[in-house]
This record gives structure tokens, C-alpha cells and sequence, in this order.
């Protein structure tokens, strides 16, 4: 059976020591998260996950989620009362707005708990976080009745949401979406259609379900300028919050997925089920792709978590597997064989993981960071600075987390040898699970065209001239710094390189913009390949503060030989994407369609 | 339901105008094999593979294997009946020996129908794969009495055979192994232990099962010089070759897999069931390290299968899929939507593959043909060349085909976005099922450490200069055509870095090995990347040809096209393994192992 420690070290070294949180104890939500509270609120979320959902992660797996005969579905056995524990314990509105009852922590910190939520049992988080992800919408876009309505119980967990966007002929083009909103007297309207892939779609685990949906007004615009969003409740609910009646969704069926299945994931029949119109009418996409965004951030999280929890297991599995001989010599005299952890190429893949979880974690906390300043900052330049970051770095998080977490995952099932091909050791679920996430909220090869399409020359480039200028200034503060160079020098190639690419998609995508499209998904690894340099850059150096400063903790050694190993043995990677992106659309589409 | 079409036309085209097979037509197993009977027989192989096997690989995944009550094994429905088919055409004799039955066939033309089953149904095909193992091994070290009286049942299908070696606590080191076998008065052993992971190891559709067992004979000397190889098979054999009693073997439980269901995946529990010793005492390993090269082959090939079906489908429904505009404007006017073709990022994933299936297969197929020299060939030097190649090679095509492979499959999912998740199209299986193709037979972290550890310096590291030689001489050949250009620098190029990395291994792998061990999978790759370069060059040259001539086919300018795919956007990642690999050991080794 696996397991999962949450490594709130490693959180507590970035929020405190990297992301010196303290800076920002005048902004309004971190006023009251001093170090105490935050440290606090880490140690009982590491107990959550690591006590109640770790050991639901496998149940979760094996029993799946079940659609009885009258069209309910259940959850696997322990989610309900795991779930109930939860919201119980308020851990759903930690960093909720507090004017609908939210606890209004920096949202930094609530990524923090979803990440350890998330590694412990992606499938059960999934059920919060669709929520979160619906209540931002009705945040974002609703009326002052509807967040009074909504927001309250959302936050408490006594309704979950969901997210209702595909059909079966359209994911990434909304503009083919066929659900029907027919306007009622009564300034609701009525939804008929059929939604799939809808995660958490139907269970028993709350008092209501708010399905966020996607729908055409009949008579309105054709393609994306027609569409859309509505508030439709489970069982209608009245003017004082009370739920009455059913609505006319239901649950056709439950998708049979190759992991996540915990999670279910339906297929939703609405058939006149009554909805109230979010904001403008035909303007639905412009809230989807604000809430998009975030749940973006959240399933690149889902990217590392899976890359954490099974590097957890790999190491503890190459610890205690006796296997072979060091090349170097017997390290265990005394056993049978050495632990393979000894042989280069198992530790070749557990630092491929630990290099990507350290760095990608500082990366996507950050820009969790961004998030908060954006909005709390009084300071509008911050504000604007943020903004563009999260822009520009969302689609990279997203796209870059989630398929080098997956990678990681298939190597640390591969350091189980056949074991891992077994799921009673849990490392296939790990795999399972962490597939999806390269898929859902947008293909990576989306987010990469959302990338090098649109983020890239928002504002004139701006953000990436922003993070540059942010990059280059770096490199000449420390760049005296003996013990530093090979970050820094690390960190100033790869921007280098990473201009290199911007510069020569800006001149050929626009002779031709399948350039672009051919070097999308390179590109986006350049850009996350050069991320984690800074962010290992930002890291050693306060380590090596810490280590000049004589202290006798190997944490801070750790960290900078950590380091060490992703600008040597990752980095090296940029220079294979800058080839394949300066290569060209032409090599891709000489082949007839037709002659595939 | 996914599709499968045999890719006949790839397979002549190698066969016939790459290879030339008819260049040997004087050799002993080629003889018979004209183009015309070599084009009859794959066409038949085609027609059973895409019309009795592909239909039964979703079957087998849904159904999976059944232990029974009374410790029986069932396979899932229809595949007694495919085996029995494959059996009464005579499919699994092809390339045996005639001498015990086998139709003498050549081994490359075995392989080439192999590819077609495996691709159609990967699980099933282990079956006839593991008795060809297991056959293989009695042809190596067999009495000419055991030869006789198994071999014709089993190049037959009446029997099948499945190799016994992991247990719990041991798969790569074979040292370890407890199963023990007691010498009895009559020249028999008594073998007593368990084995984990047994494919094939038991199941209905055969008369007999013939288990080939590592196991230690008592008193015998500690660790890998004391592992004899034994014969067990499922029911006692007289002499002449009537299945009596049953023999102390059983299945004890199935073992619950990521992938391949339709296998039966065994624990198997020999309880002093009768054995007979293969060749010497002791000596056990040696036979096994013959036949576990040729199975390796094998596996090599499955990676390949599961990328080419994988394609295939994700073809098929890139194709059919339509979901947003083309860049560069639509493609599809009367449509609500373009085809997802028209992405360049979709197209990548698609080149990608298809790169990698026919240089792949090229790659394969060539060391097949090695192993039909090193057999056949009259001229003592062909075959010294020939075992070179092919110890050399081996471990590449297992490690380097089926991490590529794998990798393909998970694209071929993500073409099919959401839908890919889902179990009912079937992409899911590729995926899961292409996994155990870098796992089992030696994971790939063992086919690079067999390579740079043992391979590569054997004979004072003749193999890799024989290779390198002949590419030099290929290269030089051709300089002067300016349209094979791209390929014979890309070439070139990719020859100058694996000598390189070469180059370092043996600087610095001498004075510390983990600098070898570090950088295994790396080189590996290299080579991989390196060997589809002179593939695609010999490739290359021969449809430019073709194309010089005045041909119409089409064919041809798209090996071109895909040709030159791989050198612009799939050859530039040599660079990162090498640069990977020069880091050598240090940033790998770096840290304790009690700080993971």
C-alpha cells in the first residue's frame, strides 16, 4: 500500500525562506496568516492527507464510484465521511472570500493544502475543487443575489459544483456546443442537452450540486459569440436557500476511465432543468475563461502531486529492495545484495522526480503568489505585473507540471520493476491518475497554443519582457557569487535560449502561423525548462545564505546538490526544444492529410 | 473500437527493395521464401491478425484471465478459438527448425508476422511468444531426447511453454533465487518454490504446458553459479511424449495487472513436481541468457506494435474529428469544423510516431535478418558480423523501442483528448499494455547497463566499429546525391556524436563505472537515435531512387517526408542525451541515500 508524507518542509522553505510571505503581512488576506498560523494550518492538512485520504486513495481506485438503479450515484467507501470531516473541519473555504463566510487566507496557502489533499488523493480532491472552481465563476460573474445565495454554502461544502463545458462532439471548440437555454417568463430559462466528462456530476456526499452550464439562448449568435453560462442547481432552491425539488438533471451513465476513479465522472442529462443566466447573455465564455485559468493552475498541481507521491514511494521501494551490487562495491555487506538505490540509473530517475517536485513546486507556488498580489496589492503596478505572470506562466504550469509529472510517474513505476506493473502496489494508480491531467481543462497542446497564440504577445510581450528584466537583474545581483555560478549560468542560458525561441516564433509565425502551432509544445517546455532554472537559482541562493551562515542543517546542502543535478542533468533538455521549435512548421505538415 | 490494417506494404517495401531479401536466396531458410511466397504469407498473417485478433484485444482487456475454483485458468472468450486457428494454420512453426516439424521459414520473415499479431492483440500473442521462448531454450541446451519429444508439440501449438524465473524478491538478480531442485535416484529433479509473474503460465488452451524453471540444485554453489534450468511441464510426458498424470504445478493466483489481461499472469507453485535438468549443472543461466536475447527482440518489437496500432487509430480519428480552424485558414468549408489534422501540434504527435514506426521497423527488422546470417550464413566472417550486431544491438531495440513506443502510445491518446481517457475507445489500453514492454525481460535500465557494462566493449568493442564503419562507408557512397543531403549529414552527425558519447563512457567509465551506470539510458537512446538514422538513410536513398526512376507511386515521396521528419524534429534530441551524459555520475551520485 502506498503512502504519502506531506512535505511541509519543503512548503515551509518557500513560503517562509523563498516567498518570504512576511513581506506581504499588510495586504489584506495575509494580515493574519503570520508564520505561527501558517505553520499550524500546514501541520493539520499534512494530518488530513496523510491520516484520512491516503488510505482512501487505493479504495478510491479499486471500487470506482457506482450509478445505482435509480440514477444516484454513490461514492467509494470512506469518501462521504472523509468529505464530511473536511468541510466540517472548514478546510473548503480556507481562502474564501470571508464576506460570504470564506476564511480569507492567502490563496497561496490554500494551494498549499490542496497540493497535499491532492498527492494523498487526487480523485477525492477533484470533489472540492470542481467546487472551487464553480463558486469562482458565480464570484466572478454572478449577481450580488446570486453570491449571497450560492457562495455561502459552497464554501462550507454543504453544496458542491461542477463545471459543465463538453458534449460529445465538442471539447476545445465551445462554438459546436448544442445545449439549448430557452427564456422563461420568469427571467429563468430552461436547459436541455447532454454533457460528458462531467467530474464530480452526481453523488451523495452533499446537500446540492450547483452545475455551472454551458448553453446557447435560443435564437442568440452562432459559434462562441452565443454562448452562455447558467447557474442549475441539482434540486431547485428557493430565494432563502432552501432546497426543494429535483430540476430535471440526472446522470445518465459513468464514464469507465483508465484512473480517477474515485471521481465520478458523468455523463449529465438536463431536460428543462431550470437555470438563471451568470452575467450577460452571450457572454458566458469571458467568466469560463477567467475561472478557467485558475482551475488551470490547479490541475498543474495535480501534475506534481502525482510526481511527488509516487517519488515518495519509488524512494522508500529503492531503499528497501536488495537487488545487484553497487558498481562501485558492496554497500550492504551484510545483506544479500545492495538496495537498488545504489545503481546510477535508479538514481538517476528518483532525481529526475525530486529536482522536478522542488523546482516545480517554487514555481507554481509562486505563481499562486502572483494570484494574491494581483488581488490584494494596493499597488497597481504590482497588481498588473501579477496579472501578467499569471497570464503568460498559466498555460506553462498547466502544460509543463502535467506532462513531466506524468513522466515522473512512469519512472517511478519503472523503479518498481514488475512490481509496478501490479496494481496492489498502487504505483499503476499513480500513472492512471496522473494521465488525465495532461487532457482535461484544455489539451497541453491547447495550453501551448494558448501560449505562443495569445499569452505570449498580450500587452505587446510585456509579461515575458517583465519576467526577463526580473531574470536578468538576478543573474547580476549574484553573479559574484562563486558557490552560485553554475545556477546562475544555468538560468542566463536558458532565458537566452528561451529568447532565442520567442524571438524566432515572432518572426516566423507570422509568415506562417503553423510555425507557431509546430513549435507550441517546445516552446512551452523551454519556458518551463527556464522557469525551474529560476526558480532553482532563487533557491540555492537562499540556501547558500544559509549554509555560508554555518548552519548544520543538510536541508540547505541538499537543496543546492539537488539543484546542481537540474541545471547539469534537465536543463540540457532546452537545447533539443529550441532545435525541434527552429526546425519549422514544414517537416510537420509536408505530409498529405490523406497519406497519413 | 479501435481498428487495426497490417501494414503490408511497409513490410515488402523493407523486405524486398531495403533488406533484399533476395540477395540470400541461397541460404538454407531462404530458399523456399521467394517474394511471391513471402508476399502470400504475410498477406495471410495480415488477414488473421486484422480479422480473428484485433477484434479479441478489447475482449481480452474487459474480460482478463479467470482462476477457478478448482485452480484452473480460463482465458477470456474467443481466444481458445483464435488459438486454436493460429495453431492449425501453422502459424507458430514458421521459422522453426524442420528438422522437429517447423516449417524452416526465415526468422525475419517470422518476425514480420509476429509484428502483425502483436499489434492486433498484444496479449494474446504471448502466448505463442512465450512457447517460442521456452522452445527456444530447449533447441539451445536441450538433449537431442528432449528435443525430440518437445519440440514438435510445441512448434505445433498442441503444447505451449512459459519461462520461469522471478520470484518475489528476485527479478534482475537472478543470485538470489530459492527455488530448489532435489536430485532423485532416476536422474530426475524434484523442484519445490514459487515464481511471481509467469505470463502464460497457465490457461486451457493448450494440452500441455511446458514451464522452463531456474532453480538451484541442493548443495549446488551460492548465488548465479549454482542456477540450473530445468523442464516441467504442467502433466507428466512418457517417452513417447502421452500427457499422463499432473505434475505438482499449479497456478496460485492471477496477478491483477495494469495491462495485458487477456495474459494470465501467474503466481505458479512448484511443489517437488518433476523436472528435468537442461544441459549442465549449474550452468543454467547460459541457456537462458541465449533465448532471453532473442525474447528481448520480442519485446523490442511489442513497443513497436502498440505505437504502430496506436497510430493507426489516432490517424483514423484526427481525420474524423473535427474541432477548430486551421491557422492558416479552413480547410473544411462545409463543415462546422476542420478536421484536427490541420493542427500542426496534432501532426507532430502523429509524425512522431510514424517516424518511429517505420524507422522502428526498419531497425528491427534488419537485426532479425542478422539473426538469420548468424544462423544460416555459409561465411564464417557474415556470421561473426552478424552475432556482433546482434548482441550489440539487442538491448537497444528492447530498451529503445519500447520507451519510444510507449511514449507514442500516450500521444495517440492525446490526440483523442478526453475521449482517450476513456476506456471504450480503446487508447487507454495501448497505453496501459505498451507499458509492461519496458519493464519485463530486464527493464530498459538493465538493456542500458547490459550495453555500455558488457555489450559495447565485447571483442574489444568490434561490434560498434564494424556498424560504425559501414555507416561511414554508406555515408561516403552517397555524398554526392544533393537529395539524400539531410539524411547522409544527419547521419553522419548522429555517428560523430555516439562515437562521442562512446568516447566518454570509456575515458570515465574505467576510472569510476557509475559514470557508465549514469549515463546508460542516455547512451542507449543515442544509439537508438543513431540506428533509425542510418535506417531512414538506407531508406531514403532507396525511394529516391525509385522516385529518379519516374515512379508514380506515391509511396516513395512519403518516405521522403517522413524521412525527413525524423532528422529535423526527432534527431536534434541526440544533443540532450549527450549532454546528459557527459554530466556523468557526480550531480546523479550527489546525494546520501538516507536523504531522499
Amino acid at each position: 500500500m502506498p503512502t504519502y508524507k506531506a512535505p511541509t518542509r519543503e512548503q515551509k522553505f518557500l513560503l517562509h525562506e523563498v516567498l518570504e510571505l512576511s513581506r506581504f503581512s499588510e495586504l489584506d488576506s495575509f494580515k493574519e496568516a503570520d508564520p505561527e498560523m501558517i505553520d499550524a494550518i500546514l501541520e493539520e492538512s499534512a494530518k488530513f492527507a496523510e491520516e484520512v485520504l491516503t488510505p482512501l486513495n487505493r479504495v478510491g481506485d479499486e471500487h470506482g464510484c457506482v450509478r445505482n438503479d435509480d440514477g444516484s450515484v454513490t461514492t467509494p467507501p470512506g469518501f462521504h465521511e472523509a468529505f464530511t470531516q473536511m468541510r466540517e473541519n472548514g478546510w473548503m473555504g480556507l481562502s474564501a472570500d470571508p464576506k460570504y463566510g470564506g476564511q480569507g487566507l492567502p490563496g497561496i496557502l490554500g494551494m498549499a493544502c490542496g497540493e497535499m489533499t491532492s498527492s494523498a488523493n487526487m480523485a477525492f480532491t477533484m470533489y472540492p475543487g470542481l467546487t472551487g472552481g464553480a463558486s469562482k465563476a458565480i464570484s466572478i460573474g454572478g449577481s450580488d443575489t446570486q453570491k449571497d445565495l450560492y457562495l455561502p454554502k459552497m464554501y462550507t461544502g454543504e453544496w458542491t459544483g461542477t463545471m459543465n463545458l463538453t458534449e460529445s462532439h465538442c471539447g476545445t471548440d465551445l462554438g459546436l456546443l448544442k445545449t439549448k437555454a430557452v427564456p422563461q417568463k420568469d427571467g429563468t430559462y430552461k436547459i436541455t442537452g447532454e454533457k460528458i466528462f462531467i467530474s464530480a456530476g452526481d453523488h451523495e456526499m452533499s446537500d446540492n450540486i450547483i452545475h455551472l452550464v454551458l448553453a446557447r439562448i435560443e435564437g442568440g449568435p452562432e459559434g462562441v459569440k452565443g454562448i452562455s453560462l447558467f447557474i442549475v442547481p441539482k434540486f431547485k432552491v428557493d430565494a432563502d436557500g432552501n432546497v426543494g425539488e429535483t430540476n430535471g438533471v440526472t446522470c445518465g451513465s459513468l464514464e469507465e476511465k483508465m484512473g480517477i476513479h474515485g471521481n465520478s465522472t458523468c455523463v449529465m442529462n438536463f431536460d428543462d432543468a431550470v437555470g438563471e443566466l451568470i452575467g450577460v447573455e452571450h457572454k458566458g465564455l469571458r467568466v469560463m475563461f477567467v475561472m478557467m485559468n485558475e482551475a488551470r493552475m490547479g490541475v498543474g498541481m495535480q501534475g506534481l502531486c502525482q510526481s511527488e507521491v509516487s517519488y515518495q514511494n519509488a524512494v522508500i521501494y529503492a531503499n528497501d529492495r536488495l537487488q545487484g551490487r553497487s558498481l562501485t562495491g558492496v554497500k550492504n555487506e551484510a545483506g544479500p545484495a545492495d538496495p537498488i538505490i545504489v545503481h546510477p540509473d535508479v538514481r538517476r530517475m528518483l532525481m529526475d522526480a525530486r529536482a522536478f517536485n522542488e523546482g516545480g513546486r517554487a514555481f507554481l507556488y509562486w505563481l499562486a503568489l502572483q494570484e494574491d498580489l494581483e488581488k490584494h496589492s494596493p499597488d497597481e503596478k504590482v497588481r498588473e505585473r501579477a496579472d501578467d505572470f499569471l497570464g503568460l506562466m498559466t498555460p506553462v504550469i498547466k502544460g509543463y507540471l502535467t506532462d513531466k509529472g506524468f513522466e515522473n510517474c512512469v519512472n517511478a513505476q519503472q523503479v518498481y520493476g514488475g512490481h509496478g506493473y501490479i496494481e496492489e502496489w498502487g504505483m499503476s494508480q499513480f500513472v492512471r491518475d496522473a494521465r488525465i491531467a495532461q487532457i482535461y481543462e484544455g489539451t497541453n497542446g491547447i495550453q501551448a497554443l494558448d501560449l505562443v497564440g495569445r499569452k505570449l504577445a498580450r500587452n505587446g510581450g510585456r509579461a515575458l519582457m517583465s519576467v526577463s528584466a526580473e531574470i536578468d537583474a538576478f543573474v547580476k545581483e549574484n553573479e559574484g557569487d562563486e558557490n552560485l555560478k553554475p545556477f546562475m549560468d544555468g538560468l542566463a542560458d536558458a532565458k537566452n535560449k528561451l529568447q532565442t525561441g520567442t524571438m524566432w516564433l515572432m518572426q516566423n509565425g507570422m509568415s506562417n502561423p503553423d510555425n507557431a502551432g509546430a513549435g507550441s509544445v517546445d516552446y512551452m517546455h523551454m519556458m518551463g525548462l527556464a522557469m525551474l532554472s529560476y526558480m532553482w537559482a532563487r533557491m540555492a541562493k537562499v540556501a547558500q545564505a544559509k549554509i555560508d551562515a554555518g548552519t548544520d542543517d543538510p536541508f540547505y546542502a541538499d537543496k543546492i546538490i539537488t539543484g546542481k543535478y537540474f541545471v547539469a542533468r534537465m536543463l540540457p533538455q532546452i537545447d533539443a526544444h529550441l532545435a525541434k521549435l527552429q526546425s519549422g512548421a514544414e517537416p510537420v505538415m509536408a505530409l498529405a492529410a490523406d497519406r497519413f
